[in-house]
């Protein structure tokens, strides 16, 4: 845990979010940014700074938030129209809080390439 | 398996092409339409059509996929500047080859949405 991250704080509950899904891995809500129809955000509990910052051992982590972003994607209703998952990492990547996330976005069609 | 499927190909030698890492359970090459001066693709060896069609024993294979990803962008030099990562699923998503890949792109800045 990170005392002044911003999706840390989240987690711990101390700025009220709605959310979609959550596990003891992860937690996932909506973007207050949304970039289409369906943008929902997928953060794991532990504080993890970027894809890059990844250890061996946050294998299983990374894979629980691919599978909860496709588990989403069924809730939502985009399963079948099809979506983009997105991880940015740093400043070439556009990455703006640096807790990982996994953006899962749908609802429109997306060009190639990826912005 | 799936005999027609272009990425199974490739994992099975059949189309030659020059691999940048391979591991027990995945293959990565470069993009052969880059969107980006850094553009590879990672692939399980097992044939998983998309994110979508991922079953939860898949989870493993799902993490391994983002740790490779974040190896490669180490071994081509991104990895302090920055990079997306990217999983186009069905229509919407823009998905060309029906097996699982993860794009990794980098060496420009991105823009925000993400296509």
């Amino acid at each position: 845990m990170n005392q002044s991250c911003l999706f840390c704080r989240i987690v711990r509950g101390e700025i009220p979010t709605p959310l979609i899904y959550e596990d003891e891995i992860c937690i996932a809500f909506n973007d207050i940014n949304p970039q289409a129809p369906v943008h929902a955000l997928i953060i794991p509990r532990d504080h993890i700074t970027s894809l890059a910052h990844a250890r061996p051992q946050d294998g299983a982590t990374l894979g629980q938030l691919m599978l909860v972003a496709a588990r989403i994607a069924e809730d939502k209703g985009i399963a079948a129209s099809g979506y983009r998952t997105v991880i940015n990492t740093g400043a070439d990547g556009g990455q703006s809080v640096f807790h990982l996330h996994v953006h899962v976005l749908g609802g429109r069609a997306f060009g190639w390439g990826p912005g």
